[in-house]
């Protein structure tokens, strides 16, 4: 048999307080490049692997989330990716197919054949896309703002980490909508999304007061991705039956004791509506969402933004930058272009 | 013209922090028992006024709360009561019609035109029930329960304020619809709702644990009244898909600084809702809720407690005493019978 080595990122224990490059290591070991005779596995060679907020959650024992895939000290991370088929003993797969789905942190992976895999059709777009706004964050933008958040030609949106993945993603849409958007994110040069306008957080003392300048009447649609301070002081400006979409909340999962949140009485005074919602509940929409977005992509109307990085050694890193929002744009790893 | 004296209950100042029955002043007043020639208003005789926790709010400055009708110092407090009509230069009311609607905490109030009573044609139930079970209370329990809520059969169901006017019965709502309910309140003699079990939250150092024991396998619906401490502490055992119905937060409104909810994280982790509501913006459905309530109090289906007290003088001690669960079921004061 044949044995290449295969570099992965492993989690090292469990993170306490906010993950550190240090909570990860890079291991070598070892994988066959065949399949024993009569499995049916797939083995993939990984080429680009996303990078996502949530993710943080995971490297971490968070009261709630018991049962929800945190990683396991010693295993590789795990998370979305883009890989090509190269041996397979499934019979809806076969090698040289590009495939994007559920895959770890590691140059190669060997897949059991319970777990889904998205095969490729169109690569007349990067194939990077499929682990960003062809994937799980395009169709988290178009579930949580469509079918969660209710746009309404000229409501006034708000969204949070507005660069990242997710967050330029909806900030289009609802310009597609004929919304009013402002987006915040934690650099200056993220404003090139065609929002109507954008802050930097991290240049705001009183995020209240920043929020009453950008939305003098109020607030009817937040896409929610930080939490904490943030979602606080939205409370304070939201209109009356306003639409809050918990997309995320990536300043708090982390946090040995969260923000409090003391504003929540305005629920009430305003009739609000806050939801939470995971994209794995919307999965039936991924053909209308792709033919929302796909000629819009084709035709030049959508900007998306891509941050990248080459080699697994810079994943950690990468992960760790998402949380001080080094990243302009969805994160993205290449291991491997083909 | 016929001048009478007329006691009423006036704020005196905005309160700071929790109301306190010094905030109020009992004054006599005078008021004419004849309309001027020409008038279109409406006098009154109050009979029953209602007593409610959001009268609270009203009370204070509170930011976000603006022009929600806050009291203003000097004047009589308002809120809904059942009267009788002295004189009338109304075309839809004329004297003796028995009505409920928008009053004020006085013994007498003349109601200008443009503000609509809601005729009595059934006087085969107290008359009391209209400021409560067959008045707003109820459109309340009834339009935040079922269009809010919506519930479903076998869903798990925690009231909090469970004894107060909405609490009690949104619990036999629940009940009606075969779920299983437990409420939480102030006082120990408050389990004889119907409810599956009831606790009282001043006995439970730890809220998480006593949920835990009540919902070992999570909440499906909380129905929330009371905010803060309570709130974060039914985050943490929400079931996936789980409803928040937000229709009061009595504990936080007058606090200084609101208890911080740490626990908003799991609006992601179980795709929860938490939905503020407020009955006016379900009206339409009144009809539709009197056919749902009418029968099942004349069969005697429904236990509605009331807590009654007989006076203008013993109004402020009611409306403070609701906030500390001094109350078993409706508060309601009399200041006459017919």
């Amino acid at each position: 048999m044949a044995e290449v080595k295969n570099k992965q990122v492993v989690l090292k224990d469990y993170a306490t307080g906010f993950p550190k490059e240090s909570d990860m290591d890079i291991v070598e070991g070892t994988i066959s490049l065949n399949l024993p005779e009569g499995s049916n596995e797939v083995l993939l060679k990984n080429l680009y692997l996303s990078c996502d907020p949530y993710m943080q959650m995971l490297m971490s024992k968070i009261e709630g989330l018991e049962g929800f895939g945190t990683y396991s000290p010693g295993s590789p991370l795990t998370g979305y990716g883009v890989a090509k088929v190269l041996e397979s003993g499934h019979p809806d797969y076969k090698k040289g197919d590009l495939v994007w789905g559920f895959t770890k942190w590691e140059e190669h992976s060997l897949v059991p054949s319970s777990q889904i895999l998205f095969k490729i059709e169109h690569t007349d777009v990067p194939l990077s896309y499929y682990i960003g706004i062809l994937g799980i964050p395009g169709m988290t933008a178009y579930a949580g703002f469509f079918e969660v958040g209710l746009p309404k030609k000229g409501d006034r949106v708000f969204v949070s980490a507005a660069s990242g993945a997710v967050g330029q993603l909806v900030g289009q849409f609802a310009k597609f909508t004929g919304c009013y958007v402002v987006g915040s994110a934690g650099s200056k040069d993220k404003n090139k999304l065609g929002f109507d306008d954008a802050f930097n957080y991290k240049e705001e003392p009183d995020l209240n007061a920043a929020l009453k300048r950008y939305f003098p009447e109020g607030i009817d649609i937040y896409f929610e991705n930080v939490g904490g301070k943030t979602l606080d002081a939205v409370l304070l400006n939201m209109r009356v039956h306003g639409r809050i979409v918990v997309c995320g909340m990536v300043s708090q999962y982390n946090l040995a004791q969260p923000d409090g949140v003391t504003n929540l009485a305005n629920l009430i005074f305003k009739r609000i509506r806050i939801q939470g919602f995971g994209v794995a509940d919307y999965y039936q929409l991924y053909p209308k969402f792709l033919e929302y977005v796909v000629p819009k992509i084709k035709e030049g109307k959508i900007v998306y933004v891509e941050d990248i990085v080459e080699g697994l050694e810079k994943a950690p890193p990468a992960l760790i930058g998402l949380f001080s929002g080094r990243n302009v744009g969805k994160q993205v790893i290449v291991l491997a272009r083909e």
